[in-house]
């Protein structure tokens, strides 16, 4: 059993992880992606409902980790289905760095009275940050409304260029966050910010994913559950040979850093060898 | 780093799982079903191809597991695909039991000259077992030739009675099985024997697993591997609250017992509470 239950720093593999990755070179933040998942690799229930997957130590792990980033990213469908605080633990007075929360927000959907507002209002969270697309000129209107509410309690909207389909552009949006001093970033998910992320991991010049940290639960939620089946390129290749397969499987972008046990959950820890930092 | 890669006997967690699990009633053997999948839960290539997922150490645990156990089953997608021989580790002259290789293959398409014919032949294993379905009046002729095949070159060929959709009836499998001395069975997939044997495992009367092992490789394959997506009930029921959907993952049929890193890879053991054993 760990001891990451009564520890006053973080765990020692995130220390060691984070100082072996380079730092940001101003293009875009260091990139975490971060998220609980079952055995089965559902991240959610059915129709995204919370699923409290990971027990309290891989909790306090992911607690400690928020520390260690500068922000912390979850999708609009994440920050609807789960309210979620995306703050650290407060135990012994923990005097680590408080992260700020940004929403992946692609139409202006956040709440007004969500708990990330009413922390931010209550001196217990930083401002929020929403990123949402640029609107087309025909919902101005409507995008303006939007804003200003959201603005009114507190939430800076942030504004970004979208690729075909009307998603936000990734790159761009890390590009702006760079800009606006955000060296590192805990994307926690939900399902499509992950694909999103994961998209360009295996091409060097379309990866926005530094390192990749996964909690194991030791459970199955079954199909109706939600996954986040990945578009990758290397299974995409035709190929010809098992061996080539695993070589395949090895130069995948990712490379494995990391297993540790922590309660019931297994974290396996991978960092990217595809990343330009 | 555990010692499994020196030691010469089983890793100490499954000689206390099996220790715990009560013997088979006679009614079906023991059942262990047990797979290596990649984070997001594939277990093969495209098309089926074999992956190495596991490492060395957990390859280990898998040949330990074998010699605890009468008997070894893959489904026919795997015995053709991977051409596996089902047999324990040579090492240390192992004096531990050699398990009878069973194929579940429904319509008799196993190669003659498979490697566990191969094997069974030269003495280095046990007769391979198939289990078919019991042919439908039309296909006797072709059934009885493919069977004279198989059973020409060693093979014992067990006809089971099939379900709707031609699928064999697993209950009545394990019955045969248990009839003719297995009392306990090690499934090591693939997707679709894995499913079928979980089909049941959330409801009590058509339950056929006592033990889950899953090892987990820290590496993503994409969603062009195969999986094993699961149609769990817990899952199917309508989900009033959060609450309520955290305590049917509780009473899932499967109760966390063990998680264990080998080498790089995370063990990940369950076991049936729903189970009649």
């Amino acid at each position: 059993m760990s001891n990451i239950l009564t520890s006053t720093s973080p765990p020692e593999f995130l220390t060691r992880l984070y100082s072996a990755l380079p730092p940001s070179d101003g293009r875009r933040p260091r990139v975490t992606l971060t998220f609980a998942q079952s055995l089965d690799s559902k991240i959610a229930g059915q129709g995204g409902q919370q699923l409290i997957l990971s027990g309290k130590e891989s909790m306090i792990m992911t607690h400690w980790m928020r520390t260690m980033h500068d922000a912390i990213m979850v999708g609009i469908g994440t920050a609807l289905n789960d309210n979620p605080q995306l703050n650290r633990n407060n135990a012994h007075n923990n005097p680590y760095h408080l992260p700020r929360p940004i929403i992946l927000d692609t139409n202006l959907r956040l709440k007004t009275d969500c708990k990330l507002v009413q922390n931010f209002k209550n001196g217990f969270g930083r401002r929020p940050w929403v990123i949402c697309a640029a609107p087309s000129s025909s919902d101005d209107a409507d995008f303006a409304s939007k804003t200003k509410l959201l603005t009114d309690v507190g939430v800076r909207v942030i504004q970004i260029p979208t690729e075909t389909g009307h998603q936000i552009d990734i790159r761009a949006m890390l590009q702006t966050l760079s800009e606006l001093g955000v060296r590192s970033l805990m994307v926690e998910g939900g399902a499509s910010v992950i694909k999103s992320f994961f998209t360009g991991v295996s091409n060097p010049s379309g990866n926005f994913v530094d390192a990749v940290i996964v909690t194991v639960a030791p459970v199955f939620v079954g199909q109706q559950g939600i996954g986040y089946d990945l578009d990758l390129q290397i299974v995409r290749r035709s190929i010809a040979s098992t061996l080539f397969q695993l070589s395949c499987l090895q130069s995948s972008g990712l490379q494995h850093v990391h297993s540790e046990i922590l309660g019931k959950d297994a974290v396996l820890v991978l960092k990217s060898h595809g990343s330009y930092i």
